[in-house]
């Protein structure tokens, strides 16, 4: 078998399509936290992968950067959670890796707080604030998610290295859509052998 | 601006040049590491990004599965450290993004203890063991990378979750390769106002 030198991530098709009509400027930080609930609910029906979604925004003015959602079942690769996959179009939009270059303040606005390694690829990625619309245990038992394990004081790690970040933007809509979610027969894509 | 609705990552030229040239099986975990050791102290020489390989093996046989690299500098994206790389590449070789499907025992084998990103990468990627040529505060050290807020009992949390944990392979070469890149003026690229 030849090795593989190379992958690639996409937008689901309906999102791809729906590009156009997203809208150019969210100015309040509601405003962006609706766009992912709503590209979040629509994600796990249209069975692209689960219940996120997460955009990169200007912070000051809103102006929408990329519109990311979890595309691990369509692309068939587990780090296509919907921060990797916004982090990663923006970046490619952009043409660069550090989306914080040049003094830019960019924000990543996601459904919830993010597992593990999401919480990694928000630090590395050079954005300089995070918005999420809660923490908590809601998520792994609504959705059967495993997040894995962070560290108590998360947060304060974020802002230490520059990373503001704003907790409870729209909260009760995102618990909303992962109820859904667990309420349906949706593939829950964890690690063999997860604990949760 | 149009929004982008896909992004790539590829293996460094000199890399996918020598693809046909790597070992078809590593019989030995110091096969393994000896292969990840020598193509991290490539990758940072060429340019490419930090002093990172990572490789996807059959636990059981040593055959090769993937060969990844850190690629942040080349592919433009933040996440593209060697350990998603590698199993990215698994993933899209063997077209699923679970690898422990159908009961397959693949290894992921690094060069020392994935930052807190590709630890969540690790766990969620169905590989059913990690081995590591060390954790500890050198690599920090040597190399200035800020590896992030990792949990305490990072092994024992692989293992709750059936990823068997092995530590302490080729731990001096590796040390040396890092302390070569450390002794260069090569790019490192953390995020902004990293504590390190």
């Amino acid at each position: 078998m030849t090795l593989a030198s190379g992958f690639s991530a996409s937008l689901p098709d309906w999102l791809e399509a729906d590009l156009p009509n997203l809208p150019v400027v969210l100015p309040t930080l509601e405003d962006r936290m609706d766009l992912v609930n709503d590209l979040a609910d629509r994600n796990w029906r249209a069975g692209n992968g689960g219940p996120f979604a997460a955009i990169v925004v200007d912070a000051a003015t809103g102006r929408l950067v990329s519109a990311g959602v979890n595309v691990v079942l369509s692309s068939g690769l587990s780090s296509m959670h919907a921060e990797v996959t916004a982090i990663g179009l923006a970046q490619s939009a952009l043409a660069r890796w550090d989306l914080g270059a040049s003094g830019a303040d960019l924000q990543l606005v996601v459904n919830w707080r993010p597992c593990v390694m999401c919480y990694g690829a928000t630090m590395w990625s050079g954005v300089r604030s995070l918005v999420v619309a809660g923490d908590g245990p809601e998520l792994e038992a609504l959705s059967g998610f495993d997040e894995g394990p962070v560290v108590e004081d998360w947060a304060a790690q974020f802002e230490a290295r520059g990373i503001r970040v704003t907790i409870g933007v729209r909260r009760e809509e995102a618990v909303a859509v992962f109820r859904a979610y667990g309420d349906s027969d949706a593939t829950v894509y964890n690690a063999r052998g997860a604990v949760v």
